[in-house]
C-alpha cells in the first residue's frame, strides 16, 4: 500500500519514519522541503503539493500546525480534496476542530472517499518511540483497515465515533491538562510564597490524592527553571480556544477551562514558544 | 509514654486505634462520647475534656473538623492550652489555618511546651490502613522525637518547616486537587455533550499526559453516579477558603483556585455532605 504523508515537523518526521521502517512506500510533502531531507535519504519520495501526494497514493496522512493549515492542505487549489479519488482514505492527525473534521469527512464522502480525524497525544517523545495514542473519529466500518497503519507509531489506537469524535476526545484531554497545569502552577506559587521547600512539596503532594502527570514531569523542570517546550504554549492556546469554541457551540459553560485559556493567552504574549510549564512565569516573571 | 487523643471521628478513631495497637496508653476525649465506645473497649481511657486529657498525658494529638473546633479545644475554658505543662508536646492534625497553627505554637512556647501542626492526607482508607501522609510544621529539633508516634498510622512523616508549614503544605496539596477536580469535571461535561463514550475517554485520557489520581479514582465513580463521600464537599470548601485567605494575606493571586472555590461553594448549597466528585452535578443536576 502506498502512503502519503503531509507535514514533516518534529512529530510528522518521526511518524513518517516509523511508516518507512514498517516497509510502506511513503510519498511526502512539506511547506519547507529541507525538513524532509533525512526522510528522502531514507527512501521517502518527494511530491510538490498535497494534490500530487494524493494522486500517487492509496491513503494520505497529515499532521500540520493549526486548523487554518489543515484547511489549506485539504481545500487549497493544490490540496488533497480537489485531487481525491473514489476509494481513497484520508487521515488528518492535526489537533484541529471537530467542525472542520466533519466538513472534510462530508466532502470526502461526496467524492466516495473516506476521511478520519485522528489527533494524537504523547508528544515528540511518543512520536520518536512509536508510543503515541491515536484518537480516531470517522466511519467505524473502515476503522479496522487503518488501525494497523496507525499502529506503526502508536501504542494505542482507539475508535471514538463518527467524524469529529477523535478531535472531541483530544479536546477533552486538553481540558483535563488545563486543570493539572493551573493546579500545579498555583500550588507552586503558593508553596514558594509560604517559604516551603518546593522539592519536598512536589514529592509529598505527588505521592497522594493530588498526584498527576504534570506535577511529576513538569514540577521538577520548573524548579530547574527549564521552560523548553515539551508542548508549546502557542499550541495549547490553540487547543483551548478550540475547546471553548466547541463548548459554546454546544451551549456548554466551562469556567475553569476559560480561565486557563485566559492565563495561557496572557502568557503567550511573551512566551508563545516556551513549554506549557512556563505558566509559572505569570507568578515568577524571572522564572524563579 | 502516655498519649492523649482528641477528636474521635472516622479519621481519629482509626488513628487512635493504631496507637493502641502500637502499645501506647491512650486517653481520649470527643464531643460525642458514644463515638469513642469501641476504642474504650479496646483499652483507651476516657477523659471528660481536652483539659483533663492534657493533665493525664505527655503528648496530646488532635484531629477535629474546622479551625473553630481547633480553637475551641485549644483555647476553650476546658481546653488544652490552659492545662498544658512545661515539656509537653501538642500535635494538631486537623486541616486548619497556618495562622492558627502559629498562634497555638506561640502560646505553647510561652508555657514551655511544644506545638506541631501536622495535617494528614490519605483519607479514611489511609487512616484505616495506617498509610497516611503527615505534613509537619514546628520545632525541627523536636521533630525526630514525635516521628515514631506519627508513624504508627502513616507511611510518610515529613518535616516542612516552622509552625504553620505543615498546614501550608496541606493547603498546597488542596490547591493541586482543585485543579484535577475542576479539570476532570469539565472534561466529562464536555465529553458527554460531544456524545463520546465516557468510559473510553477516561481510559484513553487517563493513560497519557492528562493522567491524575482524581480521574482514575473519581472518574469511574461519577460514571456510576456514586457521589458518596471519600472527601466531603463541605470540607473541601473549608480547605479552599483557607487557601484563599492565606494567599490574600501573602498578597498572592490564585485565580484558578478562586474559581474552584466559587464552584464548590455553589455546589455546597445542596450537596455539602456528598463527595467532591459531585462537582459534576453543576453540569448534570440529576447526577447523570
Amino acid at each position: 500500500m502506498k502512503l502519503g504523508f503531509i507535514g514533516i515537523g518534529v512529530m510528522g518526521k518521526a511518524m513518517a519514519g516509523h511508516l518507512l521502517d514498517a516497509g510502506y512506500e511513503v510519498h511526502v510533502f512539506n511547506r519547507t522541503k529541507a525538513k524532509a531531507d533525512t526522510l528522502l535519504e531514507r527512501g521517502a519520495i518527494w511530491q510538490d503539493s498535497p494534490a500530487e501526494v494524493t494522486k500517487q497514493v492509496d491513503l494520505v496522512l497529515s499532521i500540520v500546525g493549526y486548523p487554518e493549515d489543515v484547511r489549506e492542505i485539504y481545500f487549497g487549489e493544490e490540496g488533497i480534496l480537489p485531487a481525491v479519488r473514489p476509494g481513497q482514505i484520508l487521515i488528518d492527525m492535526t489537533t484541529s476542530t471537530p467542525a472542520l473534521a466533519k466538513e472534510i469527512a462530508a466532502v470526502a464522502e461526496a467524492k466516495e472517499a473516506l476521511a478520519f480525524d485522528a489527533p494524537v497525544s504523547g508528544g515528540d517523545l511518543g512520536a520518536r518511540n512509536g508510543t503515541l495514542t491515536v484518537m480516531v473519529g470517522g466511519e467505524e466500518a473502515a476503522f479496522e483497515s487503518v488501525k494497523p497503519i496507525l499502529s506503526s507509531f502508536a501504542k494505542e489506537v482507539r475508535y471514538f465515533g463518527p467524524a469529529g469524535s477523535g478531535q472531541h476526545t483530544k479536546v477533552a484531554n486538553q481540558i483535563m491538562v488545563a486543570g493539572t497545569m493551573t493546579g500545579l502552577t498555583e500550588m507552586l506559587a503558593y508553596a514558594k510564597a509560604a517559604d516551603l521547600t518546593l522539592e519536598d512539596v512536589l514529592q509529598t503532594v505527588g505521592g497522594g490524592a493530588a498526584a498527576n502527570w504534570s506535577l511529576t514531569n513538569y514540577g521538577p523542570r520548573i524548579l530547574q527553571a527549564d521552560y523548553s517546550p515539551g508542548f508549546f504554549v502557542k499550541h495549547f492556546v490553540k487547543d483551548l480556544k478550540i475547546a471553548l469554541d466547541e463548548a459554546e457551540a454546544m451551549g456548554l459553560s466551562l469556567p475553569a477551562t476559560t480561565l486557563a485559556y485566559d492565563l495561557y493567552e496572557q502568557l503567550a504574549q511573551d512566551h508563545a514558544d516556551e513549554g506549557t510549564q512556563a505558566l509559572i512565569k505569570l507568578w515568577w516573571p524571572d522564572g524563579e
